[in-house]
């Protein structure tokens, strides 16, 4: 069944594989109006390019995005926005192997389970490269959000053991400026030059790095969120969850209310002088119910280390032999820096949809909507 | 927007507050010829039964099931199935004075900010109650699992600091039965004698404690969920999150994967015998990029402390005012015991929905399905 | 697959046999702050009521709706509405002889090839009593459009071949309170009481007739309908041929549009006084590119005659012998007069829920809304 | 909202305008394992080039085809399908002036009501040539349907009076290698003459005509189309009226319907020798309550004239002042010929979308599936 289609009002359907012809997203259901060039996607995927840093693959890939349609006169007119990246630096000959075995913590094995065979070119589908399509719809729903005064941020929070001093501290302390120019995406210098030191390690290992992603949403609106399935966490978990390697995802204080007690957990509410309702704490992570509370949204996911590492792996054969392979290639030793561009576009694109959802929960709303 | 129902193919739709008529679910796409009758719902709705023991809220409801329709002696028609459970234990009164200020760790301010008003009735929609209709479906989807050999099992992995002892001990060594009949859904009585001490406790504190629910799916066929963004842990994500009190999410070995080595993390694959691919170690938690590898899938749903605790809170009132508030009423000291079954239905749902999805993956498939 | 659910934003998904326990609809998505009772919803199922009429088979059903959740306070809260009409009049021995058999025109055959049995009583799911949860559902949309200054009208236009005068004729000419009277459903006194003659006519020769329904919108916005699948005149069809029996549907001029020229059929536009667009003519039936343009929306549905008739009729057996048989039991001559209110229902919910789609068009209204 | 998606496991996404830098579509839920090159693409698209006649266009544009992804090595993987066809024959300036009007029948005026403004060159996204995405998507779901031995077959039966002899005559009586060869698209010489000579007529009167495409579908298995919202005759004719200038859509006996009597109406089973359930006529067009019977489906379209006729009209512009206008450019005087590839498209996309949703359906095919 068709999977690769995410939200509901605005709607993004991407498509490619690594070694194809190229990648790319439909963006369907943008609102009319938004101006949007295509250095504003280029921003985005630049982010997530390869060969940035030593621990970024080396392929050298331009990555240029072409507006195939949507757009007018400088403005999105309302009708389906299509973007195209074409592949330019294929050598599929690297994986010309990897047709005959499956790779271990690669999806080789359950692809040819689903659909009887794969494009064994760099991962087919299951690729990295796929990221593509959300990066540049995820430029779209972050500039639309800006309009409205919305600002999603994600960066680094730890690779290995390697974290930021304090993963709630308040977003002030960060330095997003930081983070967007140094090789782990860390906001704090410091610890970035440690995780550095510690993926060089693990390079030297032939091994690979796991790490954590955070994301934080400044200037939400209240009332976000549609019960009971639709609420916003449940959908930013599953946003989140769908790019390749995440296995845990976490709101507020996650996994840590598990051991917590009330007491301490529940946010008070204050009001903020004499007009605004504002929460003393901030452990629910800016969701209540499902919905946003007007609070700062804090989210982080859990990233497992890259799959293919140099190391000598046991696995299996097409022909159901044990044998024992040694991945070749290009490879990143770990996923996090480039992942935490993805993150903030997945996170960009849910908050966007449910805000839009958002705008027929009042009939007295809708009344003054179409009176004007 | 409508947010209430879940799933495409095997689509439940619930409906419902904690004090009006009743609570109930639509669950339309469930395939014709599955054996159903009252009681199987029955045994689902008794495991979240209130008042079954001294950490449950002694509500006495009866939560009785009428299957409306969609039933024809005794088999499922294919049509849709609707259930009614009626509110039957309802008193109000007990939750007048919260009409008129904001709980601490409640969805009253989300409500009343996205909706202009709320049904202020012991929570109304984002009452523990809605999971009624979720847990009435996924007694279906359970039931219909079974046909298949499949099996979906929750369990109390830990309440407070309280954990059983090895959380990816293997499934043999875990005492089901045990978790089905002590009050706190552990699987070992040891642990859950010392978790219902730390209970006792948080009791007598005036206090409420958070737990972890783990998951787990036996004998699972391989190649179900549908990349990119209905991948089958992407699924449960959104389910599990969709749950009030949950905060994070987890598969495999969940937040471990952050700070591994992928030499550790990565499992390998091994025949089994001369026929079977396996894994030698099971990290991924049974899904590979996105797709089920044939593995048992292990996942764990993190749950705050219930909110409702009897202690003074700090809040708001309508006026805007600062107050101080003491909850009255019958709540559970912890959310997690009542909450296995809502787990293990939405998880039984979720994998169903994914498995009816798949078979339409393969030409091969289809041509040999319609030639018959 | 799951089928019973109509909608995206305003979703209703509907259940329920003609002689299982109750029919029922759950509305989902309503916003919040409407003001409704049963009464509501009463008003529309009386006009589909059996029995209302010599023409309308002499089930005595009260058909009467208790409205289960969703409403606090004689308001919608925004969560699901839970409509539940309990079956009454159940005489399911009528129908103990058609398990064997498939009735000619009826879904007998096409469900057990389906499902592979099915509910035989009185057609089960595809008895017309489905209809009930449109009804129900249709009420409170037209509710909530009437918030808006918006009226849906529907009425018989035909049955067989005595139609009203002028099927375009403007609508003030239209006498509604006489539809809403007589027997036929016609807003015409002459052309019903002809109209009763003839359908006196098809009884007595053990026959039935077929009809068409109109319907007619007012007061409607521009701009409601989503290119290009989401169409306002591609989901009205969708939504009209979806009844039972609807073997046609026309907007505007319909079928003539097929036989005639560009320069007949185009509507000029001109300006209305010094300020307002409208249409010199309306051949399109106010819909262009698939959006409302502000004209009035008119729309036909061509019902065939009802197809349980009391001659004898040639069919199989499910022992896939030929045979005649004779149908007994209590059905309408005509399906029309009872499904005015049907084709009215869906009318309205479709429109309300493009109406609400609508309302995420362009920026600058998205950011007005959420910038009060 | 989001409206270029249709369907739900084969789901097809579709953008581009008219003189943007080109159209395109992605077809998401394709089984893997299909064969499938750019040639199988190209020749449904050639059916809807222009300028392959006198009646068509004389805008010459190669509408090539380019698949950018989801193939490997001849073969679909299952993966989204990426489809781009290059605008090459763009004369912007032709519609220069259009940009100041509304043109009468056109989308322009709705198109800037809904989203403040719009793509004016060419008619932007609500151009004919829209359906190019529409028809690449058509020709994949026509080779996975024949793989399964259903064929869809569209025509030509009306332009303007000129009607092919007997609408419902055999499909064996019909020239359909004649009907993709003539200018009209019709399967009868002697008519397709008539009809040349009506429209030759047309064209030195400055004036455009309609007509009427059917299609048919043979070797249908019954069961097809999901109660009660997802029927397959609903799915129909939503696909159909969503192709822009359809008014009007017939199943069976369509319109004829509405005048006609139960007793003539019903059709008949017969046993056809001693195996399979026939029925001895035709009315319901192959379907039943919404589900496939195992005939032939038939089903209508009527198009409106081309609304851009050379004659002088009124109208007004975006000053809000009446004027006269005369169009200029290069306009079909008819759009049926080209429409019919459009309407087998669409139809064939909705058959097999529900022919997959369809196997869902029983919980011993279910089993059975699963257990090889």
């Amino acid at each position: 069944m068709a999977g690769s289609t995410f939200g509901n009002i605005f709607k993004i359907t991407t498509w490619g594989e690594s070694h194809g012809s190229g990648i790319g997203v439909v963006v369907d259901g943008c609102p009319a109006g938004l101006a949007l060039k295509e250095s504003d996607i280029q921003a985005f995927l630049y982010r997530r390019k390869p060969g940035a840093s030593r621990f970024a693959t080396q392929r050298k890939e331009s990555d240029s995005a072409e507006i195939l349609s949507g757009i007018f006169e400088g403005r999105t007119t309302g009708t389906p926005i299509s973007l195209l990246v074409r592949n330019t630096s294929q050598r599929s000959s690297d994986y010309s192997d990897i047709a005959s075995y499956y790779r271990p913590g690669h999806a080789d094995y359950t692809f040819d389970q689903k659909y009887g065979f794969r494009d064994y070119r760099g991962g087919g589908r299951s690729s990295g490269r796929e990221t593509i399509g959300r990066v540049a719809a995820g430029a779209i729903a972050a500039k639309l959000l800006a309009e409205l005064g919305i600002t999603v941020t994600a960066y680094t929070q730890a690779i290995g053991d390697i974290a930021i001093p304090d993963a709630e501290c308040p977003f002030e302390m960060l330095d997003i400026e930081e983070a967007r120019s140094n090789p782990t995406g860390m906001p704090d210098r410091e610890t970035s030059l440690k995780a550095e030191t510690y993926l060089q390690q693990c390079m030297e290992n032939l091994d690979s790095a796991g790490g954590i992603v955070a994301c934080r949403i400044a200037n939400m609106p209240t009332g976000i969120g549609e019960p009971v399935f639709e609420k916003l966490d449940a959908n930013l978990a599953k946003a989140i969850m769908s790019i390749g390697a995440v296995k845990a995802f976490e709101i507020g204080d996650g996994v840590k209310v598990s051991s917590a007690n009330g007491s301490s957990n529940n946010d008070s509410f204050r009001m903020n002088g004499s007009h605004t309702v504002t929460k003393a704490t901030n452990h629910a992570g800016g969701i209540l119910g499902g919905i946003s509370d007007g609070s700062e949204i804090i989210l982080r996911a859990h990233f497992k280390p890259t799959p293919s590492i140099f190391q000598k792996q046991d696995t299996v054969n097409k022909n159901g032999e044990n044998i024992t392979i040694q991945i070749k290639g290009r490879h990143d030793p770990v996923i996090v820096p480039r992942a935490v561009v993805v993150v903030e576009s997945m996170t960009a694109i849910t908050v966007l949809d449910l805000l839009l959802q958002n705008m027929t929960s009042r009939i007295d709303r809708i009344q003054k909507f179409y009176r004007e």
